[in-house]
């Protein structure tokens, strides 16, 4: 019994090696179209920003190792181009069969540059893959820029700027959306503005880039989102959801029987809306590709769904969110009361430590039932735990009347007596 | 109508200004044995150790603030001496007698000093009170004394020890269980042991003391836990729970109707075991505080439990922890499954942190049902955020498998793309 990968990153590497782990005999090719595997490509802006130092740094495993230690044959330069699903076969680029009993569809997004002219020049870049990295690097290098624009307001575009700043340059972003993030959300929004501010970022919303050459900066890179690689999958009769990922089951089954699909490519659903979403995140597709890994080798495991946590580092301000924000939570029809409060993360008189000693936490919930829907955390410190936090009660479902006794860590080095998180939650009952 | 509130701490504070802002219109009296009012019993080691600069800092409000802001008298040197239900009073140490329609007993705890001889000298300390702290202060400050003790391995017991080597005194740590903080678990014990070891405490467990006299130290502290105020309660008719403590209802009323009890005094439900906790902390106080003065004022409000979460820094190592450790969990029942994972804090390739960058971790869950029942999180980075998820998850009786796919924010600078809480859950999930 064969199964097949195609693609050798996170969601694809994972199935491998989970459905390695469940069945020993399993015969398991990997197909990668580039010519690394199993890169951190969450890493890439750190690599820009001097905190990662090589990009070896950001490869975990090679083909050797997964063949010498998990009996897995991985192959790069190998880009699947055709599924011919009647007769079980994946076709490479070059003409090649190749046979699969299970399919795992790994193929992940690229940049969504629609639209944009003249992306072709040398000072354009993505930061997407392994070469994009290095290739802006040389160019800050060598070129030495000074000042620079950055396209979309989304993590990429958010974590792009830091790492350019930290490289000295002058930077611009620029969103079409008047409000980051894609969550239409104003605190956040507020927030994240006056940090970029404070580090001389100018900030130009609501503004749509057509061609580069209006952007007249040194450099640009485009962050304007991505696209899921579904074109083989769409075509070899493979159905592709409302978001325009590929369609999956809790076991990561597609459509077609025996065909998975995981992480950047594929659907996940929203656990607070109930419905599919498209969220390409690193975690998700690891998790996504363990589950359709141990599927394809015969286990009945499943993935629920995402509630939809991020975090990025905004030039040092630690910025999360989990769920909906208001403005979306309103649009999926729940009637929504929300709240912002700032407060200090320790006991005032606790005085070791220096920086902000506040965070502000956004909660949302639902007026009819009492039911959290989201949250957001931004601050110096803690912003990771908290929006942890609330995932936890959003994925349980809790109500914020429960969420607002809940018995959380205190002592004065960690917190204060009444968590922040507590007194947005006692905030928000007061309203409902 | 009159409120009256024995106890102007945390709970007694907390039910009074909760009882206020209900209903304008009570008549609320606080009567509080002690000088001052409203002091954070919880600051005191840091006042000690030199990261609160001021006892005076330690005090949030004064009798006389409560009267401006919030039209509540409170009584300081006014120390209840009877309740007479029969006839609704309180009658003072002096004889005065306070009527009342609805009484909150806030007594607190003390130490619980019981069977060690010679504790009236000089150079013995507790830590319960502004007193107690300013005395230890003005002794170190003033005897320079070179080595000091501390009896009771638990969480004050910890933070003195953090305290006085903070003032450069050579400490032993004496415990008569064998393992810390009252949970009976090893994993904690060893690491918080290692933790002692590297900063040059002498830890003797397993050691009971009889008589000062047999330690022969320049200074002691007794930290050998808390035995709730009750006689008063117990003597004017009210019901002692199994652990000791005043027994309440979820609205925190005792068996006397209108008689109301909170903070240090009282039991709490453990919600993982669901029977009646002892488990005095400033943040359950608090919280059993804001109920009890909600429903003495009329309102209907219900504090469900705690799941026992504590957090305690030891040598500057940060030690959490929630719901059962595994003995606990097998004493109380359940088939016990757990593990201990270490994992890094963030991933490899970032480098910008220094100190450990990992984390250890153990999640306890019952085979039976597969719920999670506990967990402890050791670690210089992310402890409170990672054990209030795991309180979290305990409060919504979430299972382990559930828990191993939750959607946890994932970025370089916060946090790896696996989690150290998804790592332990995974390898929990192995052996259930």
């Amino acid at each position: 019994m064969r199964l097949v990968v195609i693609g050798g990153v996170a969601a694809g590497l994972s199935a491998a090696a989970r459905a390695r782990r469940i069945d020993k005999s399993l015969d398991i090719t990997v197909l990668e179209k580039g010519d690394w595997i199993s890169w951190a490509a969450c890493g890439l802006p750190y690599y820009i920003g001097g905190q990662t130092k090589s990009l070896d740094d950001l490869v975990r495993y090679t083909p050797e190792q997964f063949a010498r230690e998990r009996n897995i044959t991985v192959r790069t330069r190998a880009e699947a181009a055709v599924i011919a699903h009647s007769r079980r076969e994946v076709v490479l680029n070059g003409g090649e069969k190749i046979h699969y009993d299970r399919l795992v569809i790994a193929t992940g997004a690229r940049p969504a540059l629609g639209g944009i002219e003249g992306i072709e020049q040398k000072h354009i870049f993505t930061l997407n893959t392994l070469s994009d990295a290095r290739r802006l690097r040389e160019f800050i290098c060598a070129r030495r820029p000074r000042t620079a624009a950055v396209i979309g307001g989304g993590y990429v575009g958010l974590e792009a700027v830091e790492a350019l700043r930290a490289n000295g340059l002058k930077v611009t972003l620029i969103s079409k959306d008047s409000r980051i993030l894609g969550r239409g959300d104003a605190t956040l929004t507020n927030a994240v503005t006056a940090q970029l501010e404070r580090f001389g970022v100018e900030f130009r919303t609501g503004t749509i880039v057509r061609k580069i050459d209006s952007i007249p900066h040194d450099l640009v890179v485009l962050a304007t989102g991505f696209k899921p690689n579904i074109e083989i999958a769409a075509d070899g009769g493979i159905e592709i959801g409302r978001t325009g990922a590929i369609r999956v089951t809790e076991r990561m089954e597609t459509n077609l029987s025996g065909v998975f699909a995981a992480g950047d490519c594929a659907e996940a659903t929203h656990l607070v809306t109930g419905r599919a979403a498209y969220i390409p995140l690193g975690t998700t597709a690891n998790k996504m590709g363990r589950v359709a890994g141990a599927c394809a080798a015969g286990a009945r495991e499943s993935f629920p769904g995402v509630v939809g946590t991020l975090i990025v580092r905004v030039c040092g301000l630690g910025v999360g969110m989990t769920g909906l924000a208001p403005g979306q939570a309103k649009s999926e029809g729940f009637d929504v009361v929300s709240t912002v409060i700032e407060a200090p993360v320790r006991p005032g008189y606790y005085t070791e430590y220096h920086g902000s000693q506040k965070t502000q936490i956004e909660l949302v919930a639902d007026r009819k039932t009492g039911r959290l829907l989201g949250g957001t955390v931004i601050g110096d410190e803690g912003v990771a735990g908290r929006v942890n936090v609330i995932a936890t009660a959003l994925h349980a479902r809790i109500k914020v009347d429960e969420f607002a006794q809940f018995d959380f860590a205190y002592a004065p080095p960690f917190a204060p007596v009444w968590d922040p998180l507590l007194i947005a939650a006692q905030q928000l009952e007061k309203l409902l």
